[in-house]
């Protein structure tokens, strides 16, 4: 049994100007890895013929697999679906079940009239064999070659995840019997990249040969992967677990959660556990903290609200952070924090509380407070813990890196407050 | 003069895996356009001597230009420098400025030792040009041969950003005259791509050889962008305002804005001209509309905050949504968001408020209100709308949804109310 390699080729120019972020590469791969597929090689390009061909010449060299999203929209600038029927020698017929299925979301879904330009999608190469697609009109297809397979999906995400989780991946093992791969990822916080490689360097010098380290620094916290690769499911999972034991106790001191889960989740199943809640007070962030811990589901057994403050009247009339404070320490103060916290606190009566106010620029920095000045505090009803912490990227990242180490704080107070 | 290709490469095994989304491309595809050089092609590939060689033969025979991001941390699973090295045919020696700036950045800034693994990452290929790193410590380096030019930069964005910004887009015109490359944008909301498509292609078919038409489709809206490429500004200019004019007329009525700016910059935009404010009361969206608007510099000046009530008990206490309501109606419900929407409106004293109210999922739906149900309200003193929608995705997207709708809705509130 050898390997199994994938690759990837996005199509569109709205990938190659800039306009959109893949976000559909790094999902796929996911799934393909949980497989014990590799993938080896991504590619993106426009919507050209030229290229288009050329990417699936290339790519074919190097894969057995080849996933392809994007261009199959109703619209004009796609050509992906003509250039497969070319490429695998094929003819376009209509496809029938396709053809009822799009007819039936015109008719009894959107309940608007179907036009010639949605019936198209119902054409299909007679090469191919048709993957549905329950969540919107194109369909996917699958073109088999010797010992290869072409999969072509549509770019919308919640489209091309539907089809790969429901047609794709249950059919690749019986095609390519593969391999196992086992990832082990735990985060760290509080500690530098190049610090931390320096306290595990005779525990990564001393991994066997098929086991490998990766380091990943995200938001000022550091995660560690290993990466196993090999044919006996159980000898593997045994290695791994050992190495990934021996990796946790190194690192210890740092330790934030030893699985790929956000800082969010982790707070939400400490709280979970405890059957306790938290609320936000939120100047700067202006929800960002909310919207991360909403995003999971489940989040409301514990987080029951926020107060986004982003005026200073707001502070004044709903967290109780008086005329004068605003006035004398101002709004990015140790003082006005903590009134946040103490306020919000009582304010959505919760077991926790986190309160920000900072200045994430590239306006309202002063002399005394630089852009990337933040005051956190967080707060149950005996104490209020606070940190000023100073970042010096741009907007978008100082709100994310205080939203993270806000939350970090507070996973730290209800460990040692409990 | 000819157009310019480049090409792009990403390094890292964590971008084949999936553990990462790889926003860098999309961000140096926008600068490179923006001087008239074309991406034709975008790779990525893991931290694998064979893989990246390969991707550098391949690439250069693509494009002119070849930027690589990633790979040159000071961590062991970084192999990008000296594989560089080497396929430039240099040797690995010191960069004193470079050494100077890092020690700089751990006495002055970090106040920690340096260690060997930092200091390390002041030696570079003698065959290269350095390019400083002012936000970091790994520098960028530049290779030149004969008719191309190699680009190597780290893989942390706001790194990346700085090198990109200050040192290789103003060398760039000097080496690679340009022709020009001209974009526009606008955002359509209320109509399908297909439909969209159908209303357009006239004028589609219309168009020169060199203008094309994209379609954007994203969160339930669809941008269409105009590109065209010549050697004559001012002409290319001319060309592509009046097609871009008559597109325009074409879909006014579907028309948000005729820029390639987000929904919540237009709402920014249209409360600054009229000095007026907002507020949100967020259920189901958890502070993300929030986020959104407080994501853009400036946003202070209209938006004054939040009650992101997350819990009913915070409908109850914060925006007088009545215990009675919540039990017969219940908290999705058209009286609900008014309730907010008019309560949040006087608690923040604004112009103007949105109240979402839903079911995001995966949990929590019933027979009556099913995932992706959502009430929206958007108010001012004299007036409340109200507009249910039905999504039918996954939880984040249809946080998404709901966000960009109720900021759709409230755009045209004020624009009719006005």
């Amino acid at each position: 049994m050898e390997k199994v390699f994938a690759s990837i080729i996005t199509i569109g120019d709205e990938l190659l100007i800039g306009q959109v972020i893949d976000t559909n590469s790094a999902w796929i791969a996911q799934e393909l890895n949980k497989i014990g597929i590799l993938v080896k090689h991504r590619v993106a390009v426009g919507d050209v013929w030229a290229d288009i061909w050329q990417a699936l010449d290339e790519e074919s060299k190097q894969a057995s697999i080849i996933i392809i999203t994007g261009g199959l929209g109703p619209t004009a600038d796609d050509i992906t679906k003509p250039l497969l029927c070319k490429y695998f020698g094929g003819k376009m017929i209509v496809h029938q079940p396709t053809l009822d299925h799009v007819t039936n979301i015109f008719e009894n879904i959107l309940k608007r009239p179907m036009i010639e330009r949605n019936a198209k999608q119902a054409e299909v190469p007679d090469v191919c064999t048709v993957l549905k697609n329950e969540k919107g009109t194109a369909p996917g297809m699958l073109f088999k070659t010797e010992n290869k397979i072409f999969i072509s999906l549509p770019g919308v995400p919640h489209e091309m995840k539907w089809i790969m989780t429901n047609q794709v991946i249950p059919l690749i093992p019986d095609v390519f019997p593969t391999g196992f791969i086992e990832h082990r990822t735990l985060l760290t916080a509080g500690i530098g990249e190049s610090f931390l490689a320096e306290m595990i360097q005779d525990f990564e010098e001393a991994l066997p040969q098929h086991i490998k380290l990766a380091y990943l620094p995200n938001y000022g916290m550091v995660r560690l992967r290993l990466t196993a690769f090999g044919f006996d499911k159980s000898i593997l999972q045994g290695e791994i677990s050992t190495c990934f034991q021996s990796l946790k106790e190194k690192v210890k001191d740092f330790l934030v959660v030893d699985e790929d889960i956000p800082m969010e989740l982790v707070i939400g199943r400490l709280l979970k556990e405890k059957g306790k809640t938290m609320a936000t007070a939120e100047s700067c962030t202006g929800g960002y903290i909310a919207h991360l811990i909403t995003a999971h589901p489940g989040s409301s057994a514990y987080f029951i609200g926020s107060v986004v403050s982003y005026s200073n009247t707001i502070k004044e009339r709903l967290l109780n952070v008086s005329d004068e404070m605003l006035h004398t320490v101002g709004a990015v103060s140790e003082a006005t924090v903590q009134q946040m916290a103490k306020s919000v606190l009582t304010l959505m009566q919760t077991d926790y509380a986190i309160a920000v106010s900072g200045i994430m620029g590239p306006d309202g920095a002063t002399a005394e407070k630089p852009v990337g000045m933040v005051w956190v505090a967080v707060a149950n009803k005996d104490k209020v813990i606070t940190k000023q912490f100073n970042f010096r990227f741009d907007r978008r990242r100082n709100i994310e890196l205080t939203s993270t180490n806000a939350l970090n704080l507070l996973r730290i107070f209800i460990i040692e407050t409990h």
